[in-house]
């Protein structure tokens, strides 16, 4: 299911779904894929249950850092993850709800159909993510992804 | 817990956490008591689970219907109940992120402690809220739910 106001990215990837997983729900594998080089995550705390808190660190080639709070509403592990930076943990609704990410793994020909969307309330907030170089970003990240799942 | 922009209606009710949990959870006798009189729930329909729908049809008086739709975002059962409407069923994002409902049931002498909290993304919504008529409109409600919860 899409809804209006999605960025969707899709892809074939040739790792079984527990291989994927992995690399989005263990800190150690997901700060070596989400950024796109040379953008680093310079920390990643994930309590991936619903409710549980997602703590992001961006860090820029500069040094500068970027913290991403968030929580998730659904984890069936291996088959869907949903979060959002709508609220921090506690359900303490947060200074701007911007986007909520789902994630969908499925079993296809090949290895793993990954369907990774970008929702948001609004279509300026869509808009301006996709200004902000969506398509570039989790492109470059999920090749990123793909090369890591290979060495596990 | 309470966030910046709660509006937080809280009791100490004479029954059981359980009975409490039925009025919440039952459409039956939710419709019994969730809208202030003359106003009345004319359908209600509750799948109490974390992304479960919500939906409730309040009807004014002169017979207008006002649909609101929801998901559950923590079920605790007979402990806490969360809720939005920044959501429809799905995870599609809504069309306005209004409020979150927070409620805490805990044991106290002489019965439950009842705390019900209307959380908002912002101060301008918390006091819109507020000005709607928060206070009067949510203890009205909570005093037909303890008639209520006396008869079961």
């Amino acid at each position: 299911m899409t809804a209006p106001n999605d960025l969707v990215l899709t892809r074939l990837i040739a790792a079984p779904r527990a291989k994927i997983w992995r690399c989005w729900t263990e800190p150690a594998l997901l700060k070596q894929w989400f950024c796109p080089k040379p953008w680093t995550v310079s920390h990643a705390e994930l309590d991936v249950r619903p409710g549980g808190a997602n703590h992001i660190v961006m860090r820029s080639p500069e040094g500068e850092e970027h913290p991403n709070d968030g929580v998730y509403l659904e984890v069936i592990p291996e088959r869907r993850l949903v979060g959002t930076d709508a609220y921090t943990v506690g359900w303490v609704p947060s200074a701007k709800p911007f986007m909520t990410l789902v994630l969908d793994l499925s079993d296809e020909d090949g290895g793993t159909r990954y369907v990774a969307a970008a929702r948001h309330w609004t279509a300026a907030d869509r808009d301006s993510h996709e200004a902000m170089g969506f398509h570039a970003g989790w492109n470059a990240a999920t090749d990123q992804l793909e090369e890591l799942v290979r060495r596990l």
